[in-house]
């Protein structure tokens, strides 16, 4: 709990409203409360600040007059964003052992390993050597985590998990601010992972937790080993991803997809369901229609590799040499 | 050990056979003996079916004429071998320490390890700090564990290995059979993986051990980090494999191969001795002859690189367009 | 310490020089002192031979003449090398708990961490549960280490310090040289890594030490999850690098680059400052502009893809038969 006057200071902002107001949290502008902070980093967003019920908004000058809340002002408001963000992480102790306030149900500790404050795990549930669980993480009944998994803060697994060894759940996201001498400013992730029940999670996959929202694993779901789930990604309803992929932040998977291993998502998108995408591919814009997906550069002898690329790179030029307009081609 | 009364009660089959015989294993139609069950997914196996020596095998109603031993009816034969893997797969029951049946020689093993129940260790093997190593692993001499390092179940590892941090060997297959209503059922693997002598394996490298049979490292390879080695892949004697690869499940690698890193190879393959694959390549096909072999898109400026997608993805109409033939065009 | 004897006869080598001189050391010849030994695997650095301080420099026949010192003569240098390498590799004696002569200043050390000989751990630092962090490792003041990191012997990292969960810092580079029988032979990395102030490693980040001289990551990097640094490979000042990517051995960064989610960049390369890279693209030249580049192929329906893949592997051969010239293409 931080004052509004607190809050100002830390960030070197300007303060237009009361700063005695006490504040407990960040949330979007849509989901605040009185007693959280929102920002808002784009002017596409005007709609969501004048209906927002925010306690108090960082935002540009030029937003002021549409604030209908406390205003904090200053030149680069995400970069206010990532300081202000620290304020509100939880710290955690760790201690060895299990922790006295941890709920284990009848579930098997291992000696090994680290419950946290305030754990709660499900019945029959298995805990292998050397796993650390971190306070206020809610497992499940009939889960199993193989030796050497990470389960950090306020995550929650459902029931039927099993988490193989060398997974960590709920590492921060990839979140940062760059501030005007390019030196980069991380951003404490206030989300957590939820992971639904019936999920096998793989070896050394790491999936992390949500900025403000959480990551979301849904029912049913597989992820193999080396697998990277970023920051506010949500993964559909059985849906299952091979190793070595990695899917950047915020972008939701549709129910029932298959995704190939080492294929490559870009943030921002909506994969819709029962999408299929072979391995190795790269997506880069939103899949709209069912259906299964490639792109990759057709494996080839090195030397024929090398007469091909020399020509491909240039193929805009050929098809201008070749006064090929694009809407002589048929269509799709 | 398992009656097949149980068995088809527990798969909710149609039992053609002797409910009483006992049954204490899986394996494939051409390995398993008669207190074995196997099963048929596929037609063209029908000949292995004809002279397979199980006790029972899970098959479809229309190769039931074709079944020379006990027989278990169902519509989904993958569903129920995954549903079945279950029963054969031995629970671990881990402690803290080393266990009293394991045979450590002269290894000098960290007092913060888990050893299980009949772990052999060779001699002059060292076990760093927080090493998990399951029941039944068998480690050979002059063998190097980093710290964090996880082995799993029954898996076996040869002389002079060394394994790097946070590495997992013996993690379960990514092998799910999905039901009528798209649910995925995991596969309990019941093979090992089984490394070679003077093998080196990077940190947080991943293998996973076989559906039946093991995967197998074979004497000499090396394998760089955060390497996915999934179920049933054997890596043939030699070879050399860098980071970030991924090899999808039962694709063999022949003899001193050097594998690039962040190379994806997918599944059932078969890739020839000799064989070079640079950095990045997607293999899709066996490889025949050795050679170097290359499949990367080119890197471009962002500008150039819209500008050639853009006619990329035509380039069978621009084919059609200037009437070309795949005939008229030379060989290779 | 070794004498030049000891040496001879353990690679198998002609000595031509004094064998009671006594060498405590591996460095390049540019590097290296009188107590040192180098090698010199390719005549281009024949210059560099003759100006070198080295006590000893392992080298072919055809290079005896240009020594100015001890010379051990083989027919391969890269192997012997490797063979040698492992004299001057500390071998490190785990214990558990803190080790007696580390300087732990008023840093929080979880009970269950192992901190080894001479390790110095800042001011206000946090070292969560199962780390293990091994001889001579110095880490600054208000550093983070998630629980289950692994830092390995001689790596140090600045303050401000944020590494994940799962990361492992120091392993083994991937280094081998080839017998001729086609064995490999692993070196021993005597380099370490070294990591500036205000760096965050991501979880299961994996960054291997160097040959003879450090990896080093400078001030203000960002690094994502499972994110591979081989060996001698250095990050610009305030570089930001993305999940999954690898980057291979000796390849340098420049200052403030941005490289996208599971990017390749092959070895021995110097990308320039202010580069960004799009996800998934394979880096195998030197950039030597700043601007954004990319490399990947387009996702298609697959059934387009099989249609212009058709043709892409032909794409020189389409050329060809339309008879175009590379000097009739428009530059760039």
């Amino acid at each position: 709990m931080h004052t509004l006057g607190e809050i100002t200071e830390f960030i070197d902002a300007k303060l237009v409203g009361d700063p005695s107001i006490k504040i407990n949290g960040i949330a979007s502008l849509q989901h605040s409360n009185s007693n959280q902070l929102s920002y808002i980093v784009n002017d596409k967003y005007k709609k969501d600040l004048i209906s927002s019920q925010a306690g108090v908004v960082i935002l540009n000058e030029s937003l002021l007059a549409d604030c209908p809340t406390n205003a904090l002002v200053v030149n680069d408001v995400y970069l206010a964003f990532a300081k202000i963000s620290h304020y509100f992480k939880k710290q955690i102790t760790h201690q060895a052992g299990i922790h006295s306030s941890a709920k284990i149900n009848n579930a098997k500790i291992n000696t090994t390993c680290v419950i946290g404050e305030n754990v709660t795990i499900g019945n029959d549930s298995v805990i292998s050597p050397n796993a650390i669980i971190e306070d206020n993480v809610t497992i499940g009944d009939n889960a199993y985590l193989y030796p050497n998994v990470t389960i950090l803060q306020g995550c929650s697994i459902g029931k039927n998990a099993v988490i193989s060894s060398g997974a960590v759940i709920g590492s921060e996201g990839f979140g940062n601010a760059r501030d005007d001498q390019g030196h980069w400013h991380t951003i404490a992730h206030l989300g957590n992972v939820v992971i639904g029940d019936n999920v096998t999670i793989g070896a050394n996959t790491t999936i992390d937790r949500g900025t403000l929202e959480d990551t979301e694993i849904h029912n049913g779901v597989r992820i193999d080993n080396l697998v990277h789930i970023a920051h506010n990604v949500i993964v559909g309803k059985d849906t299952a991803i091979a190793a070595n992929t990695g899917i950047a932040g915020s972008t939701t998977l549709g129910k029932r997809c298959m995704i190939g291993g080492m294929v490559g998502i870009v943030g921002h998108l909506n994969i819709c369901d029962d999408v299929i995408v072979n391995a190795k591919s790269t997506i880069d814009k939103n899949i709209k229609n069912p259906g299964t997906y490639t792109g990759i550069m057709p494996l080839m002898n090195h030397k024929q590799w090398q007469n091909v690329g020399l020509w491909l790179v240039k193929l805009d030029k050929i098809v201008e040499y070749l006064n090929i307009k694009l809407k002589n081609l048929k269509g799709n």
